[in-house]
């Protein structure tokens, strides 16, 4: 089968390498642009790039040539690992030219016609796309995927809202320095250290996850209406978000009945067998200690959300802690994995 | 003045050796004799203690020869630093022989008789002693501290009780390694990780800061009738509990109204001017990024809780995060506070 | 084909985890049969183990029953993991009784008559094993891999000392945390530290080269003649050993020289294709700043030695730096080698 | 007595901010102003320096006015925390008009007339200021510190080198992160990992300490004749470099001997009693495993140079190890104390 050809933008970031990683050899997509600063353009990735993951560049990108932000791409699937503060235009002057943007940025991410999406969460919500289309008169579409941190709490609540109700939820993150960027958290700064605040974070995750969990009417998103309470924390850690969470349901529910649920949790990636999905999307762990971000971040290829600890709280109905790869399912696993959906329903 | 002479039992592990870095020099105190382990006994502490702490051992302690744990000590004050496994039957010992058992065990900590006491917050619970005396028939008493992640949430909630109720807490540790003791957590375990449990601690926080803001009535602790709910997990760090709080009050207040409240606190040592006291039991700070282990752990000299943060809530009413010093303020300073309050009331 | 069943001594520890973990799904070896110590004997692997690679435990042996140190083994084939305060008599008995055990403890490795053997490096001197059963009348044999720290310096000497001649060596060694096996080193005394001090190890990098590039002459190793000297340093990593290299050439090579004679080497793992040989034994990297241990352990699963920096010293002749993953290439994958080497060449 | 005004250059950097923290208090000097980028010129310090350091930010600094590279300072003495891309010319033209600049910038260290200092090495090269003057006209001067890692490394051969000679050294280092200035090393480059290769530091190792133990004769530096050979590295450590030595001498000496004659060594600072000299410049540790940086950086309040392991080395004639507090001891500290030298001297 031909592979559909991809341009990934903002390539020589953190998050710009994963998505250029988890390409490498992907049996759909494949790699033939890159976009990069001004600095960067007209050179090849290799001498503009300082490759931060632990696996080598993969040859088949290393000579591409960098292009700029406005250069018109051989690709109608574009994924985008650009920062926010110039992600907005460039998106959206993308897709009114026709592309597909699969877009890790905050941006659009709460616009009322943008799908903020996890394609086991909310798959239908990629249905906004004809309105996106229509209401802005574009060809393309923008399709985003939620913050690195509202992603094992979003997977997490998916079963437990359908199966039990979900009131309230109080969020607490522990967060790995691959999430600030690169260079990012300055090492003199975080070794023997945690830093209590990460800028911007808690109110995203006091609204994304309730629009995924929301329901499409009418060409609208009704948000799901449990409230949400975050405090995020970055902690020495290289990769994996974990996070306690304390959740009152709507109906009372056992651990038992709690891990039951969570560990038959299937979505529509793992029916259509899709070649990012892991095999369950969510991973319950008995020992007493995990999940632990180094020991656990990589399940599923780094796409499983992993969950342990689940107890009662004493305020609410249940604790327990869950764990999600930041870079990969957290952000260019999980636009991947949209893109992948999108080509299973015919969108591309 | 004559200082006082002192005992230290379990000299030789973390918390001991705290202790003994702590006491150097003090105004009051003077340490002439040290317990530990069987293998230990009879011979210089300089030869049996692994020393870990940053600063030289203490020349004055360095000779002198350690004692066993059945040993008659040459001190009426012992500061009891003894891994729980073994600390219960001794301090009953030294208690029923005229001891006053400063300890910093978990073992008696819950027993009805037995203060539980941060000075800042209840030192009118040493009114327990002639209770411990009458019902145990003992000369000397045990008074213990609490558990170290138990001490900055505790200190917190002190004035907000007073001022404004608290029926809710939520408490989400980040732990520091010396809280479990030495050699304590194994480096492969803990670099580039979290881990998301710590044995027996969740439980403790759940009724050990009930106890000490419960009011003594009719020889009896009634425990404040709050409820807690509490997430602990060990991070890479060297020193530095940090807690992060969702509080909900009885009588709703601003972050401002808790921010004055918490730095007009002040507690009888302040009044006493003990001599560990740090001059504001609860420093309050504004930046975005404060307290952070690191940093802040050592303010007043390692006694003071550092709170940053204080925000709406919008499960609870308040969020704010807290930060204690583990091995001082949560371990052997607080034993060396109790003393010293207790010296002040004429209880030496 | 029929895989060849073995059984690995010492399997709870980590470089016994270490060994399970690289024979899973081996195409010659299979894992029948584990021991450890009394307190384990007799339970399942997964009851007693605590595992802590951040692989899974495999499957096929979770419910291996852990067999204690005199057990009769069901494979001749035995590799050693037992610490060597018990290595020495456990393993003798067992080649005694007609074993080939590959072991990793340091116990033999200095013995006249026991090979001490790096597959690259020197596999002729397997033919010591005939030498060993003839003088001590055994049936079976002990075959030994190198300190983890003599690996990464003497594969880079071997075709420097065939090349060119090599008079002096001077190694400083930052070492990783798993080198001292698990508990290990206490997270207490490295987070932001180094401990420039490892127990025992200086020595053997300075005897354990000369033995493995000596020539096996009339049943005996004839030592290479060139000295070394070592400083041992212990790091915060988790994997990967790497040290600083000064070296006196016997004739004057520049680092050109010295890069592509490095480039050019293979063994006779390569030539056989040894299943887990890597396709390179060394690889020189030429950015101004690897080998990194985190970035460059993994390099040929684990198996690869990565140099870089090589430049001239002006002291000696050259200066580079070498790196190698410890519990694999310096540790049981070197075992696991070694045993592959002696059933291609029919010692098994 | 009346304190003499200063100004520090570069005041927001991490050096910077040492230079703040050390003249806290200070008896000789007070800091009146300070200078920083222009982004920075014009606001107070509080407003725009990123305080990092551990310890408060001094009350007495927090509200000057950041003066910008260009202006009039109030201040004879200057201490320069300048990055060496701009130190250059801004500390020629202060010299020019009457400054007397104690650098810590690497720009002007190796000029013929420009003294590189350390008081307890090299005091007398002060001497070079009137060459320096009469030379360029100037009315001021520049007198340099060096480099960081050469300090401990100097510091232990001024006693050697008078007592046995010195013929070579070998230094290999494991540098401090602060070392590369604020934000410097990116956490996610270092955690779990060492990276060994520091831009532009072994050149200096190779050539600093031979014109520090230089000779001067005819107003010229005649440099010590040892050869040297560096590899540098960094490590995750906050503060403190180590550095392994191996060193042949002229003159065999014994440990003991070396261990003898690094222990009685004292400087000018000592026998001046300089405010911020150490009691002994030179701490020798008996503990296997000593010096450790986060361990003993703070000796002599930062202002020690420790040193351990000293043994016999199979190539050269001594191995040892040695540790300085690298932005007190190798920075700030050295400055500050090059400057109360001169004040002890009339330079000033």
């Amino acid at each position: 089968m031909a592979t559909i050809p991809v341009a990934v933008l903002g390539a020589t970031g953190a998050v710009g390498q994963r998505f250029i990683q988890l390409l490498e050899g992907h049996p759909l997509f494949e790699v033939v642009a890159l976009t990069g600063s001004e600095r960067s353009a007209g050179k090849k990735y290799r001498e503009v790039c300082r490759w931060v993951l632990d696996t080598p560049m993969p040859a088949a990108v290393a000579d591409l040539t960098v292009l700029d932000a406005d250069a018109d791409l051989p690709a109608q699937l574009v994924f985008s690992a650009l920062p926010s503060n110039v992600a907005g235009p460039i998106e959206q002057r993308l897709a009114a030219a026709g592309h597909i943007v699969c877009s890790n940025a905050s941006n659009h991410r709460m616009e009322p016609d943008v799908p903020l999406v996890i394609p086991e969460v909310n798959p239908d919500h990629l249905h906004l796309i004809p309105v996106q289309r229509r209401r802005r008169g574009w060809s393309g579409a923008i399709v985003t995927n939620p913050n690195c941190t509202s992603t094992p709490a979003t997977m997490v609540l998916r079963p437990l809202l359908d199966t039990f109700g979900v009131r309230r939820m109080l969020l607490v993150s522990m967060q790995a320095l691959s999430g600030a960027g690169y260079p990012g958290v300055p090492s003199y700064d975080i070794v023997d250290n945690v830093i209590p605040f990460i800028g911007g974070e808690e109110p995203k995750l006091e609204i994304e996850p309730q629009k995924m969990l929301g329901q499409l009417r009418d060409d609208t998103i009704v948000p799901a209406s449990f409230a949400t309470s975050a405090h995020c924390n970055r902690v020495p850690v290289l990769e994996g978000h974990l996070v306690c969470l304390s959740i009152e349901l709507e109906q009372k529910a056992t651990p038992d009945e709690v891990t039951a649920v969570l560990r038959q949790f299937r979505g529509l990636p793992q029916e259509l067998r899709l070649p990012t999905a892991p095999e369950q999307p969510i991973i319950v762990r008995d020992e007493p200690d995990r999940p632990q971000p180094r020991r656990d971040r990589d399940a599923g290829r780094g796409m499983a959300t992993v969950v342990g600890r689940i107890r009662p709280c004493s305020l609410f109905d249940i604790k327990l802690i869950a764990l999600s790869h930041n870079t990969i399912r957290g952000a260019a696993g999980a636009s991947i994995l949209n893109a992948e959906l999108m080509h299973a329903q015919g969108w591309l």
